[in-house]
């Protein structure tokens, strides 16, 4: 259960010039419609959204983002992937800020289809990962994980704060009522993952290469899109457990039989 | 180019119980939004619609629809998967109609992200793919195609007409203005459905799988949601290329080096 004074959300990371803040619970969880998690990170004054959401929860994200930062000061907005729980509420956010939005080069064309989009403001992240720079210095490095489990797909690395959105990958489903801000004991929680991961992730030969790719940027958090967020010995034993991981393809088989 | 009198749809398959028809262009190919293809199923007077599209086309689809069926008499509208240009316009769908939606029971608790959505009217396929049985004696056979692209997807073949919709297999992308209806020579057609199979295709070995269990079917004609419908030798042609297909995972260090 979410405590009723972390519900407005909780500053993960904060110094002089930058903070990490995961925006609160979503009152909706156990209805049916999967729980997800929003994050704001604030640069010198100036917001990064990390996956806002889809169009129901396009009102309670923006209130609870608005007593962290005026909503025009948002200048980007990232988009993991094209899921509708992800980015289902461009067309809104596109009105309300000046945002650039950053999503993978695959879905460009694709979003358009959620309503009247202003191409000119997507940028298409390419395949390889480039990084968005911050005005204190560090930048938000872009770190592809693709097939994971979108066919163009991303996480994000915060360099300053050290905490990695990971979008749907470390995403758990919780029974209603019993969602935590962070992981506790990893055994205990890994049957809230298991399932998920080895349905929707497409390949364990994708997740072994993503998990080395940020294993060796040792992040300090894992913040996934939807369940808790890992840290400490959660996130080492986590990525122990998704880089060996059989998902996907490889248990096609298991799926349907031809 | 399709001509103008095909811009309002083409009668593929009819008889006296039984029709499929395309329902007609996208006026606004060409402008950086990938086009797609709606298709309507008529069984003894009530409609099946296919992949009906997002918000920014529903105005158009419910125009032409309506050209051939009653709106009201839509029963039933199938989803491949969970991607905007497929399906965003559920909640507007949902308002016009009294239609159950089927779709992946992998996406049923993401679809409500794209605005209120009544979930008792939304039936989860599970991944083995059922049947919807039509009045004319036939059925809608729900065809697994998942990680081609998307982790939970499915393709319909129509038992009366022989035609497999097969969602985002068969996609092309057609230079503006050059958008077909029909495949004619399939050589000259690979160059458009090359790049797009290789990166949104998760798996060679998932390709395989789909081509042995619809080859089984004989299909007439291969719809697919974008680019021009397979018939005759194009059809086998496109089955027996994408039998063999690399792609996705199996490209996996073409895409990025870590």
């Amino acid at each position: 259960m979410i405590s009723a004074e972390d519900v407005n959300g909780i500053v993960l990371y904060k110094d002089q010039d930058h903070s990490f803040i995961w925006l609160g619970a979503d009152p909706e969880a156990g209805s049916g419609v999967v729980q997800t998690n929003q994050y704001l990170i604030i640069d010198h004054g100036r917001g990064i959204l990390l996956d806002p959401g889809g169009i129901h929860l396009f009102a309670r994200v923006v209130a609870t983002a608005s007593r962290y930062i005026s909503i025009d000061r948002i200048d980007s907005i990232f988009f993991s992937h094209q899921d509708p729980d992800v980015s289902s509420g461009i067309a809104l956010w596109l009105g309300i800020t000046r945002a650039k939005i950053y999503v993978s080069s695959l879905w460009l064309r694709f979003l358009p289809h959620f309503g009247i989009v202003d191409q000119s403001r997507v940028v298409g992240i390419e395949d390889f990962g480039p990084s968005l720079k911050l005005q204190s210095g560090g930048a938000l490095r872009f770190i592809p994980a693709h097939f994971l489990h979108s066919t163009g797909n991303f996480t994000a690395f915060d360099e300053r704060s050290g905490i990695l959105f990971t979008g749907d990958i470390g995403a758990a489903i919780f029974p209603p009522g019993k969602e935590t801000v962070f992981v506790g004991d990893f055994d205990a929680h890994l049957p809230l993952i298991e399932g998920f991961h080895k349905r929707y992730m497409a390949s364990g030969k994708a997740a072994a290469k993503w998990v080395r790719m940020v294993s060796a940027l040792s992040p300090k958090m894992l913040a996934p899109q939807h369940g808790a967020v890992y840290k400490d010995a959660s996130a080492s034993r986590f990525l122990d457990w998704f880089s060996k991981l059989e998902c996907g393809i490889d248990l096609i088989d298991t799926i349907y039989k031809v």
